[in-house]
């Protein structure tokens, strides 16, 4: 099962609202918004990704031949509406932040300018794109300021939610400064460093521990790395210790091994003692095994002698927030601004730029949104990226996108780098645009 | 951006071992179970599902001339292996329970026996496809029997964790009893009912509710849904009272309304007394926005007039619980049994085969685990699947397998049905698994 390529990957009334304005003529300039409501409990900050998967969907929007006929035989709509579809493409504007920006609630990281049916026909898939690789971007930033340098690589296929999130999940991971993954697919999609250790499977299909390690490192004989704990894993350590003579004969030497259950903080000692009194000093101890902060931030405040993590679970599913509470909202149509007040959901009027201000140390100190026009000073995070529905710049390469995480992790400010969401930051809203919500209260109200 | 289908999909060390194992002749018969540890704090059972996805990746798993030309060029294999690679297939037997079976931890729901390479290549993408459609069906089957038969349409595709997930958690959702989804491309792909209502964004390019109401029921006379809370909920039902006579003069009736945000509880009873004075008897209230367990069960113990649910984010990244503590592990090798002894992810040895006892109410009341060939009362749960790389039955229709979890969900011993975790499940290990376990360590501990 592998998700096709189709702009049928939508909500049901995407299409019947997209209907009802053509109808009408309804094909005004829209102006839509993505961004995130509010953090969940455990996130200071959040970290923009998925902007170029977005951009690729939005360049190649198109209903097929296959997708309109489908539509005509359902009965669900007109055929002049189904014409109308056949021709449609993705002809407007859109800013955004770069893939590797910090933000907060409230800032806009996406916006598009269109005729009201396209903007509003990209709703859902814009927002299953960049609401996912944020959300594992975020998650994988936490991650990589726990992990103080240490390595850390993605292993969280198997329980990732479907092959997609899998590879998205690779490199929102890598974007936010993993060192790479075991997927081999996403090594191969988007140029991510590849890592592979072996299963337990793996020694059990051998009667015999110490020969299940000799098999696997003459198969593999470079970057080897074995994995200890099948059994008992104080036991395997000294088994590689007694192997190693002979895999040094054959020019072979471990580079790693990997603990994967257990109190890792006691084993990574006791293994750490085992592989220096052998003279196995250069050997590297991998932990792995349903990691996440908080395995992660004990291992790491232990002083405990590991090298790297392999995360799986915690990473591809965000697990302690699966979900960001996310929008993609209507701010202006047709030259008019406009905002919604359902209970709990109310939404700003009007197109808005977010604007970042620095700290004579170069952090980060305070943000503004206002309107796209206001004069406000400080650094402008929205960017043009489309423009009449191409593509503005070449897309950027993996490697400066990293660099823009790395450096917008930096530059956070020391609470928040320290992963203390209670920190909170400064997100202020510019003078006019709260006149401006004002004001469209205010003509509602008179209608 | 969307999952291509290919068998890199995996990860790198499924590749290193399968090089090791036919480096040196380990094709021996493999047996590997999947099954889940242990259930999450607020699961009592599981639903199974995923397995139609399953059989359609082994029969058709295969490397293509792309996928080997890239595994030679990234310089990681040899040529022998990377030859052998391109002419594998996956040539095993498959047990498996069918979709729509309610389940607990330590009973594999899964079981491959074949050569060894080919077993373990498999196993990635295999818990990938298996894991997260039993995670949803489980979850949903939380909200079929909250719900108490009121209507229940899947609306997650937007923050589902990319494109599989939204396509698969529609197919899962609906299999564990939900009436349909907003997804069209999942009601193209599987044929499940769509379901479609508007959007605030479609109130809100109007200058005015009522016509924007107007303008969507002329467009879409059939299935009205009509959506009240972009402004004022009460005041929106009151416009609809107002409205109501014109659009039945054009033979037009509103279906249904939605409410997404406020006291869905206190605005399902206003709206309801606005209707029912207004003439309205007929139209229906549906509830949406951020609901989940905990709101589903207040709404439904209040009594409140709602009359269906419409779930997205809880629902498609399964938020309370988005992972499961599942594993496929090795069994068996070369005719004889293994098990893993790491520390808390023990594993029992063996073929195994569960069986199912009902009491004289004909709910389920104990299921006993035991070897395969052991003579136990009770209904055997795993069934012949695949022999030899091939299916053995036509796939169920989706209809079946609702039948089939509906049935199950009704068997249910009534304190699971009242979704109480802590109400438990009797689970037993037959007594030559235990033996035969024992027997294993013993000869591990002689080697």
């Amino acid at each position: 099962m592998n998700c096709p390529d189709s702009a049928l990957l939508t909500d049901l009334y995407q299409l019947k609202m997209a209907e009802a304005y053509l109808a009408r003529g309804e094909q005004g300039t829209a102006v839509f918004e993505f961004f995130v409501r509010r953090l969940p409990p455990t996130r200071g900050f959040l970290l923009a990704a998925g902007l170029e998967q977005a951009i690729a969907f939005l360049e190649s929007y198109a209903f097929s031949r296959d997708d309109i006929d489908w539509l005509a035989s359902s009965g669900m709509f007109g055929a002049a509406f189904l014409e109308q579809l056949a021709s449609l493409r993705f002809a407007g504007d859109v800013h955004a932040m770069p893939e590797g920006t910090v933000f907060f609630p409230d800032e806009p990281i996406l916006r598009v300018t269109a005729p009201l049916p396209q903007a509003q026909l990209v709703e859902t898939r814009l927002i299953n794109l960049l609401h996912f690789q944020t959300l594992i971007a975020s998650k994988a930033a936490r991650h990589v300021l726990l992990a103080q340098n240490r390595q850390l690589v993605d292993f969280g296929l198997r329980r990732a939610h479907g092959g997609d999130a899998g590879l998205l999940a690779a490199r929102a991971s890598y974007i936010a400064g993993y060192d790479g993954t075991a997927t081999v697919l996403a090594g191969r999609l988007f140029d991510i460093p590849l890592f592979g250790t072996m299963a337990h499977s793996f020694v059990q299909a051998f009667d015999d521990e110490a020969e299940a390690f000799e098999a696997f490192a003459e198969s593999h004989p470079e970057d080897l790395v074995l994995l200890l704990d099948t059994y008992d894993t104080e036991a395997a350590a000294r088994k590689l210790v007694t192997l190693t003579p002979r895999l040094r004969a054959r020019g072979i030497s471990i580079k790693a091994v990997r603990l994967d259950s257990g109190d890792l903080i006691a084993l990574s000692r006791s293994v750490r003692a085992i592989f220096d009194e052998g003279g196995l000093r250069d050997v590297a101890i991998l932990a792995s095994g349903g990691l996440d902060d908080a395995e992660m931030r004990a291992i790491v405040d232990s002083g405990g002698p590991v090298d790297g993590f392999g995360v799986g679970t915690s990473l591809t599913t965000s697990i302690d927030a699966p979900a960001l509470d996310c929008a993609y909202k209507l701010t202006e149509y047709a030259g008019r601004p406009r905002r919604k007040r359902s209970i709990g959901k109310e939404t700003l009027p009007g197109r808005k730029q977010v604007w970042r201000r620095f700290g004579p140390d170069g952090r980060m100190c305070a943000d503004v949104v206002s309107l796209e026009d206001d004069a406000v000073a400080g650094e402008a995070q929205l960017q043009p990226v489309m423009r009449a529905g191409k593509r503005l710049l070449p897309p950027p390469t993996l490697g400066d996108i990293r660099a823009r995480s790395k450096e917008s992790l930096a530059r956070l400010p020391e609470p928040l780098r320290a992963l203390d969401p209670a920190a909170g930051y400064h997100v202020e809203r510019g003078g006019s645009l709260l006149t401006l919500a004002r004001n469209v209260d205010r003509r509602r109200r008179e209608v």
